[in-house]
This record gives structure tokens, C-alpha cells and sequence, in this order.
């Protein structure tokens, strides 16, 4: 294991623009939960239900909101503690760095183009003119088709499959198992058989993404499927051909997305949502986990949820009206006796 | 890369049965989108909204149906655009050939009868007795097990998996990750643990079926699982032990299926469905995105949707029913007070 | 293909405590299914629409309850016929056995201790001090990173990728293309970019777990992820940073687990299920295919379904009343005439 680095607190506070309250000498080796963190370890508190355990943590440094009544003897104060922690782990823990090396036992195509600093791990494969950018990572059993270009700083799990004709940019992760590329999922139906619709298009992924294990994006049927700058993918999800999904997208594990969905900057999408195709989802909107989205909707910005989505308000409102139904039934059903009377009442009247 | 192939209109339109209006001498050697297609390319129109587009279109070459109110300069008249566009793909795209190879990095077993044609790619294993057809491509880091057959002109995509005594048909296509013959899934419960019930059966995919990336068809208990002729599955779909699955069935991405359940002939399934066990789904079937199917249920032929399915007009009815919900309430409270207002005056007139 | 194992009747009813009615000396090599076995196979029938089923079998010998009014020539009487089926299973098939070996193409680190009795089949990595255990089976493609342990007994699938600093323990069954350790998903967001909340902890797999194709589990983001002793998952699962799976827990396919979801020991979750994260599912819960369990709830032990979860009973009863809105709504609109007129005849009475 790679020796882990040592920072005093006031360098770590001075990363994250903090204020040092306490002995700024102390030094830190790793960031660690806060119940479960110990000496050398910093740990971040931003709920004020946790203040007790803070104030008990055995932690060497806590990161805390400006404001926060906690009296750690040694913390470091900031606006954003959680935001500052993450920033911290990154000066700590920083991702793992392999020497530059092609195993040997990789097989790459004598047209590919491989930066002197990539490491290149056992088991890889790399096809006909393919680029390889400097500082990036391919690690075991990956498979990297032709004329495919990965940018600079990437990480490259174990088995990942990249087809041919596919861009991807600098300092992307894709986890272990992720598929770019493969064909779309189209297909002209005549008497006898399926034929496939031409699946000849591309995938461009942009920079800092990153993709979940085993999370599949096809490739665009005559034009390209994209993964815009920063975006987030979970594990298990599939974006079909010709998606066009911006910058700084959350999407969370097993949703799906049909064919030519546009999901614009900054969405924000729950996991095990399922989309028609053609969809535009507005920038801004939220859409919560196990929703649908019906083929052409377009989804404005606000908060959605349920099959079919509909406002969470709304959604809330409906099923407070469908949990009361038992009790509305019964209403109906002394309504229905209390107008019986009435007319026998009425009847009697008349006689 | 492949040189692409060229062919003029004339010789594309004889391929697809079509009528050449215009200069059957312009050549072509690429399919593309209507609105990006340029000069050398052949483009589609079907949607009769688009016809404006296709009038601006910068093709050579667009096809239309024959009746249609399109006067590109150069066009092909045919029954079904899309259709013909497909085969015009195939002609113009071929899928890419590779040359007989076996790379030196593959691992076959020395009882393994694997045809002169075959491509076997890098990191490749194949098992004991197994055999491969001819023209099959097995790409890099695939894995074959021992006594697998796998028919001629098959692509096995890079990192499949495929297990033991497994029969695959020719012309198959398997994507990145699938995988075929994982044990189903299936215990039996004693006091202390579960004990597995056997997993010892075998699947066979039969000719033309194609299944997306991370794709999973488990074998069967004690009998086999089969994907039927012509059938395609898209992206991480899961086929339990003991599924029968017909021909030229369609079934998009995420769908899930558990154990001895019968898809019959030409159904057609959407996205995120989840079928329980021992299901029959009649041909001619068509199952919505996100439909919940119970245990045991026959799906007759018709539009099925919700959870659990309804036919898709009694589903579209009942979700009315539901958005009406807080009227209804509203009506009952008022109904309420009429009839308490009555009550009240028939009082009144008694007294 | 390994010679099959053969048995006499007796020696197989002694394996489960059974009795032998009719001759012992029958000779058995294989399991399977009623329907299907014929001669030198056993079979078994619970079910009691199936005992005409049973006494047609050419089955050389069924299994059968004790007080079953079955009279197949020769049976074996037991309490529990399904489970000593699968008892049965275990000695005929057992699980392949493979010997000793060190693929030469697999990349084994030099600081890895892998056991003599090991089996490392091709393309395999290991990397540096990881641990495998006696008897595991490691087969092709599969990718072990650094600081692992492999128990004993494992068999690891092919293209199975195990990150660093994971644990597995002994017997544990993963299918191919599970991957164990990916990053969790956790961002912090600032004004122009996700910040990766640290991913730093661990993985822990006890022993007996069984995980189905493609199936993938986080790491923990501080501290571990767990699978407890005896559970099983099917294939395409995501379970999130930070869950804590307890003992002999079942979870059908492609069901989602968010971050930090305990779920104790006995539990058994259906397919597609979702959960929220901060979930806590106490023992003996069972949760329905397709439910939705919101974030940070509480489900206590019995029976669950729906989205978002009720119990089964309650679930039903509401569906019920949604089926009947229609005939509800007819009701409404009838005793709004019924009123109207009751208003009519009271405002004519008053004149």
C-alpha cells in the first residue's frame, strides 16, 4: 500500500479556505467517519443532530459550519463542512497512481498510439489506430477497440469495453464492466424477421465523468450518444442511442433511458427511473427514484415523481387521496342509506 | 478502416425493390440522418412532418414511400422507407469482417474444434470440446466454457461469458459483458441455510438472436433455457433458469424475468417489465415499460400496461379515475352537506 | 466431462434420513425433473396436483412426503422432498472440481500468496498481496486487485472483478461479471462541479454468499459494506456504499439498494425492488417484487408491497377499492340526481 500522506491541520485548513480553531499543528494521515474516527483521523459535521457525537468524537480534527456550537478542542471552520471534507479526502487519499508501464502480457495494435506515462495493465487490449492519452490507466482484462480515442488522467477499471469509433475525455473513470458503445437497440420489423436499423453512429463521453460498474451506453444509430462534461453515472444503467445527457447529470443506479432522451445541465435523476424515448428533461428539473416518463414528454424544471410523473405535490396529494379511499367508500355508503330515508321519508310524506 | 463501399442509386434501389426517380447514376456510400446527411449520402422519410425537412435535405438520395408528395430530385419509391433504409444499411455498412486469426494471446483448450475461418481475438479462452462455426468472431477477452457450441458467422463481443454446455445458433450476436448459463437462482430452505436447488440444465440461443451489453440468460434448473429464433433483447436484461422465450420476440432494456416463464412468438415487451415465475405470455402479446406481471398469470394476446398489467384502455380508464380523485372528494363532501341540509328540513317539516 | 457419479437408492436415502420403499439396490446417476427422468434418474414431487405425474414417471426412483399417497415402485420417503432433492443433487453433481494449476497466462503479482491448491485459469490478475485460499477456483479473466483475501473453496467466475482491499471468505460463489468494490456514489457539490465524497472503505463477503451475473457492490465510503454469511443474490443487483446485508438473506434480480440500507439476517426481497438509502429492514421482513421503500424508513417484519411499500393486505385492499372507482364514480353521479331530486321535491313541498 502506498504510505499515506500527513498534513498538519492548518494545511489542510488552508486548502479549503478554513479558519483553524486549536492547535493548527496537529497532523492528519486520513479523513474517517465520526463516530468511527480516531487520532490522526479528521472527521466533518454539518447536522445539527450529530453535534453530541461530534463534541465526542475521539477524532484528532473536526471540520464544522462557521457558525456551529460545537467547542471540538481542535477543529477547522468553514461554510461548507461536507464540501471541505470531500476536498480534504481528495489531499489525503488521492486516487491510486500506477507507474507507467505496458504489461506484457497486453495486446495492442502496432497502429495505436499510447502516451509514454499510460499504464497499461495485464490482459488489456488495444485496437487499430486507438489513442491513448498521457497519465491514464487501463487496468486488466480492459478492451478498447479501433480508432477509439481515451483522453489524458483517465482510470480504465479492470474488463471495461470500449467499441470502436468512440471518444472519451480526460480524467474519466469508468468502473469495471462499463460497455460504450455497443449497437442501439433498433430494429425494422418486415414479414419474417427484425432487421436492424444501421447502429453506425458514435459516443462521445467529456470530460470528468464518471460511470458506475457494469453501466452500458450505446452507441448513437446514425448520429452519437454523449455524456456531457462532470456528469455521474451509478452502477447498472443503460443510456440508449443517440441520448444526449449534460454537464453535471446525476443519475443513480438501474435507471434507464430510451433512444434520443435529452437531459439537460444539471438534472438530477433517481434511481430505477425508466424513460420513453424522445424526452426532454428541462435544466433543473429532479426526478425521483422508479419514476416513468412517457415516450416525447417534456419534463420542466421542479421536482417529479411516479408512473407517470406528475409534480411530487401532486403526487403526494393523489396518493393521500387514494390511501383515503376505504374511508370514502364507507361514506358513500351511509351516504347512499341517509338518502334512502330521505326518500321513504319523503314517500311516507306524500301518502 | 474499411474503405466504404460504393454503389449508385440505380443499384441500391434493385437491392430493395424500390423505383428510381431521378439520376440512378449518383453514387452513394452511406446512410445518414435527414438533417445531416450530405452529398454521398441516403437518407429516409416515412413521418409526412418531415417531408419539408426532407425537401432541404442536402442527400443524394432520399427515399420515400411511393405515394408520397416529395419531389427531391433524386429519390427512391418504395413500400416501406424505413425498411428499405435498413437494408440499405446492411449493403452500404456491412458489419465489419476480420480475418481468420487465431491471436496468440487466446487460451484453447487442445480437445476445442474451432473452424479455419473463426477470428479469435486477444485473451480469449476457450474450454474442452468446445466448437465454433465458421466465420465466427470471438472477441478480445471473451470466455468460452468446456463443451459449449457456438454456430458460423457469430460476433461474441469482447469480455462475454459464456458457461458450460451451452448451445449458441449461428448469426447470434452477443455484446459486451453477456452473460449465458450462470446458475439460476434457486434454494431450497432448511432450518440453518439454503441449499442450492440444482443448477444443471443448459441454454440454447438460437440463430439470429441478438442480446445487449451485460445481458444475463441463466441455465436451467433441470431442463434448458431457450431464446428463440430471431429474437433481440437489449441491455441488461435478466432471463431466469427455465424460461422459453419465442421467436423473433422483442424485449428492451432492464427487463427482468424470473424462472420457467413462456414468452411465445413476435411479443413484444417494453423496458423495466418484471415478469414473476411460471408466467405465459401468448404471441402477439405487447407488455408496456415498467408493467408488473404476477406469478402464474396467462397474458393474452392485446396491449397490457400498470402493476399488475391491465389491458392498456383499462389502465389509461382507471389512472383518470384516479386523477379525479380530488373532485370526487370534493363532490362527496358537498353531497354531504346537501343531504345533512335535507335531513335537517324534513326534521323541520316534521315537527 | 467428469464421469457421473452412481448410487444406490439406499445409499441415497441414507444421505437424508429417508426410508426405501421398494429395492435399494436401484442405481442412480442423476437428478431430474418428474417429467423428464427416465431410467438411472430420481426425481421428486411435493406437489399434490402432480402425484398423478409421479406415478407415470419413468423416474427410476422418486422422493416423495411420508404420508404421500404415492405408490411408485421405488421411492424415498422423507419430511422435506424438495430439499432432499437438492441434498441428492449436491453428492450426484457436485460442483466441478478442477486440478491444481497455474494458467500460464495469468499476471500474478509476486507478493501474492495464492494457495498450491489453487486453480488460476487464464488471463486471470491478481495483484499485490492479495490472498487466495485452498481449493478456490479462480477462472478466466477474472481481475483480483491489490490487498485482497479469497477464502477457501471460492469459486470466482469468469471476467469477475474484485477491487482492492475487499475481503471474501471461504466457499463464497460469484458469477461472472460481478464486480466487488467500485467506488460508491456519493458527490459533494460546489458551484461548478461534483466533488467525490471520499470512497475509501472496504468490502466484506462472508461465507456461503452467493452473488448472480453482473451483480455489483460498492465499497464503503468511510467504513464497509457487507454481505452477511449465507445470503444470496441473483444477477444484476446494486447494492450501494455502506449497506449492511445480514445472514441468509435473498434478493431476486435487479433489485437496487441505495447507500448505508441494513437489512437483517432472513430477510427476503423480491425482483426490481428499490431502495432508498438510511433504510433499516428489520428480520423476517419480505418485500414484494417492484416495491419502492422510501428513504430512511423503518419496515418491520411481515409481508410488503407496493410503491411506496404497505403491507400486503392493506396494498391489496387499496388496489381493490382503486378497481372499483369506476362503479364508485357511477354511484356518486347517482345519488347526485337522487339529491337533486330530494331538493326538487322538498322545495315543491315548501310551496
Amino acid at each position: 500500500m502506498t504510505k499515506p500522506k500527513v498534513l498538519t491541520v492548518s494545511e489542510l485548513s488552508e486548502r479549503v479556505g478554513g479558519r483553524v480553531v486549536g492547535d493548527g499543528n496537529v497532523e492528519i494521515q486520513s479523513v474517517a467517519d465520526l463516530e468511527a474516527a480516531t487520532e490522526g483521523e479528521i472527521a466533518y459535521v454539518e447536522d445539527e443532530k450529530l453535534f453530541a457525537a461530534a463534541k465526542s468524537s475521539r477524532a484528532s480534527c473536526v471540520i464544522v459550519a462557521v457558525a456551529a456550537a460545537i467547542d471540538s478542542p481542535c477543529r477547522i471552520e468553514v461554510a461548507k463542512p461536507k464540501l471541505a471534507f470531500a476536498l480534504i479526502a481528495e489531499v489525503l487519499h488521492p486516487q491510486k497512481r500506477r507507474e507507467p508501464l505496458i504489461d506484457p502480457t497486453a495486446a495492442i495494435a502496432q497502429t495505436a498510439d499510447v502516451a509514454l506515462t499510460t499504464f497499461v495493465g495485464p490482459h488489456v487490449a488495444i485496437g487499430e489506430n486507438s489513442r491513448v492519452g498521457v497519465g491514464t490507466q487501463i487496468l486488466a482484462g480492459a478492451s478498447i477497440g479501433d480508432n477509439v480515442v481515451v483522453g489524458s488522467e483517465c482510470v480504465i477499471h479492470p474488463n471495461v469495453v470500449i467499441y470502436d469509433n468512440v471518444m472519451i475525455g480526460d480524467r474519466v473513470i469508468l468502473h469495471a464492466g462499463v460497455v460504450i458503445g455497443a449497437d442501439g437497440f433498433g430494429y425494422v420489423r418486415d414479414n419474417q424477421s427484425h432487421h436492424k436499423f444501421p447502429q453506425i453512429g458514435t459516443v462521445v463521453i467529456e470530460d470528468d465523468v464518471e460511470l458506475g460498474a457494469n453501466t452500458c451506453v450505446d452507441r448513437g444509430a446514425l448520429g452519437r450518444t454523449r455524456i456531457g462534461r462532470g456528469t455521474k453515472l451509478d452502477n447498472l444503467v443503460h443510456v440508449g442511442h443517440n441520448c444526449d445527457i449534460g454537464e453535471r447529470v446525476v443519475i443513480a443506479g438501474q435507471t434507464g433511458i430510451s433512444g434520443s432522451v435529452l437531459i439537460e445541465d444539471d438534472c438530477i435523476i433517481g434511481g430505477q427511473v425508466g424513460f420513453g424515448d424522445h424526452i426532454r428533461v428541462q435544466s433543473g428539473a429532479v426526478i425521483g427514484s422508479k419514476a416513468g416518463v412517457l415516450p416525447g414528454k417534456i419534463v420542466r424544471p421542479g421536482v417529479w415523481w411516479g408512473i407517470p410523473i406528475q409534480p411530487l405535490d401532486e403526487y403526494k396529494r393523489l396518493n393521500a387521496h387514494v390511501g383515503r379511499l376505504p374511508r370514502m367508500r364507507e361514506e358513500q355508503k351511509e351516504l347512499n342509506e341517509r338518502v334512502k330515508k330521505l326518500e321513504a321519508a319523503l314517500l311516507q310524506g306524500k301518502k
